[in-house]
């Protein structure tokens, strides 16, 4: 076991009709006057903006709004909305969605306290210092960004994604009420659920030791997950389908699953190149083309840990490593599939061509190799792109 | 799924030589003078003690010592460290133990900062509304203090021990170096793998429905920490197992098994009530006696729980269920005594006529039931510490 620091400290309300508690939440800390962001307009029509807005009135808290946030958050979107804080010297940023409007927000709450662009953090040109406390309340099982210290932004002038992680970007509080995503649709919730399997895939197909702890606690997200998967595919109203897939959400994000280990996320980086380039695709089914590809490149270097995976994840019966690492591998695959996701790049019409662009992305235009399990430099990326076109 | 609140903000330091950054870690949160509890002369002998005062004194931190915490931490002490705490003006409270000396070290922090004696918070006549921050150096993987809302100390005049819970309890850090743990004694370590257990336990064995990911993440918990129990008993200086036993105490009681579930904690209560008694039972090999006990008591009520125990944490292939549930109990049982723990109270040579005094205590004078699984009064408790005699 490597030696690591843990450190969760959001605030998660878990349950139905929490979203009703936002005003008083936020009241407890003091709070007078927030940025709330949100996407698009389906959280007007699903009931829950009235609900929020209401509850943010009894606490008597003034909202300055700012709706519109893009699936893939665009850096435009955040300067405009940093600008909008500073004049309106808001205390706190709360998010009322999935991913992207938490990005988005956590993002905004950087930008406010410092006279630096945003991206800067993003291109690692700076590091914060400071920011804006945040909160959420959230309508999407993926990403995880509701504990978790990482923050993506899309810069559309350059077709850039990239993200930075900070301890100031942990949210102080999270709502989560399973029952918010059951209008989220079943291609979006398939596209959530292989992202939280891929945040701890990540951690788990690293190059260090067994951590007998931590391997058995990413076993139990992934098997759990799949289970939630396959449930909400026939009945997207199961609530504690939804609540397990919101949980893991949570969990798999929030560093318990690196606890020791080595924390690459090699895959993300390769799918941040690729939905970067081409912001139609859904970072879930991004990562459901590149994952089990990445899996096939790199197995062979420690078999073992893949076999691992598929005898205690997928109750592969198969004593010889590297066959039971395929099989793993190939259940994976089978599992997205099963889900609806593409197993192509081919699927997202995507030109054939675009494999060099995207490996040059990926290696900050050939200055950086991803480390894990394999050292992949330009050449190494560019196959694993092409292996899955 | 039940709602649930999760809340368990404590920074992490684990790893090797850990506690030599303490000064700077306390240095950070700007704390200038502090009251440092430790036990025994044992963290003078094993040098860690001077570690510790080179690392505040580096950090220019004043500190003021009080030595000699007692296991079952005593009320009496508390009582003198929170007056000393209040004339000398301390920032924070230190604890270098396990966890009678964070227990000691989080009732005085509450009781520094009220004019109230501390004892009328284990005694649920008033609530905490304040506290002087702790955090700790952790000696001892066993009870999960350091990551817990839980504070438990006993009155020996009365010869009570009784906790209360708060967030307040919350250490703001623990630091946590496995091999500070090489030391611990065979017996000892022992008690500390049937306390990390247990507190997994008393939130799995709960009479609320399943609840996938959380069962999961509880039965890896218990699985890992049964594995490195077994090769601590074979070599007592393997990093690996005290680092797993050392991260499960964290997680065994920071909430994390309990979230969507009932949290009763039964046979800690009639733990606390025998130990309480018998200062000379540690805490461990009190549960490691009753809680055996206690499951074929209730087990019938709900077989299918234990039965799944069984299955998932001692791989027992029954497929009826109240027999897998009684194997899996016999398993536990069979755990515990090949790491040395009793089996019986007779073995701790306490009278035979003390059920009925033990049965009262837990009843606070049959004012009360414990409710999980069997309600449970006066009569059933002393039936259960009758069949464990």
């Amino acid at each position: 076991m490597r030696d690591f620091v843990y450190y969760a400290p959001t605030k998660v309300y878990f349950g139905k009709d929490k979203q009703k508690d936002v005003g008083k939440i936020i009241k407890e800390y003091g709070y007078k006057t927030i940025m709330m962001q949100y996407g698009k307009e389906s959280i007007k029509k699903s009931g829950l903006y009235d609900q929020v807005m209401q509850s943010l009135k009894e606490s008597e808290i003034t909202v300055v709004e700012m709706g519109g946030v893009e699936p893939n958050p665009k850096l435009s979107f955040v300067r405009r909305a940093v600008k909008i804080a500073k004049e309106t010297g808001v205390e706190m940023i709360l998010a009322v969605g999935g991913g992207s409007v938490l990005d988005s927000s956590k993002a905004t709450a950087v930008g406010a306290m410092t006279d630096l662009d945003v991206w800067e953090f993003s291109m690692r040109r700076a590091v914060p210092q400071e920011a804006l406390p945040t909160g959420c309340i959230l309508t999407h099982a993926a990403a995880g960004s509701e504990m978790s210290s990482s923050c993506v932004i899309t810069n559309e002038e350059v077709n850039i994604k990239r993200g930075f992680g900070s301890e100031l970007n942990r949210c102080k509080f999270a709502i989560c009420n399973p029952e918010l995503t059951y209008t989220v649709s079943k291609y979006q919730t398939a596209c959530g659920i292989v992202d939280i399997m891929a945040h701890t895939m990540e951690r788990y197909f690293t190059v260090c030791e067994p951590t007998d702890l931590t391997d058995r606690i990413a076993e139990s997200i992934l098997k759990a997950v799949v289970s939630a998967g396959r449930v909400l595919m026939d009945n997207p109203m199961d609530y504690e389908a939804r609540a397990t897939a919101m949980w893991a959400s949570s969990l798999s994000h929030n560093d318990l699953t690196s606890c020791g280990r080595e924390n690459a996320l090699a895959v993300h980086q390769l799918e941040h190149a690729l939905s970067g380039e081409f912001d139609f695709i859904p970072h879930g089914a991004g990562l459901a083309v590149l994952f089990p590809a990445w899996a096939r490149y790199v197995y062979k270097e420690n078999p073992s840990r893949f076999a691992q995976f598929a005898r205690r994840v997928f109750d592969v019966n198969e004593a010889d490593d590297k066959k039971a690492a395929l099989i793993g591998i190939a259940e994976m695959e089978n599992f997205f599939k099963s889900m609806g996701m593409p197993l192509t790049l081919r699927e997202f019409n995507i030109p054939k061509d675009s494999m060099e662009r995207l490996a040059e992305q990926c290696t900050f235009g050939k200055t950086r190799t991803i480390k894990n399990y394999v050292e992949l430099d330009f050449e190494r990326i560019k196959q694993i792109f092409e292996s899955c076109y």
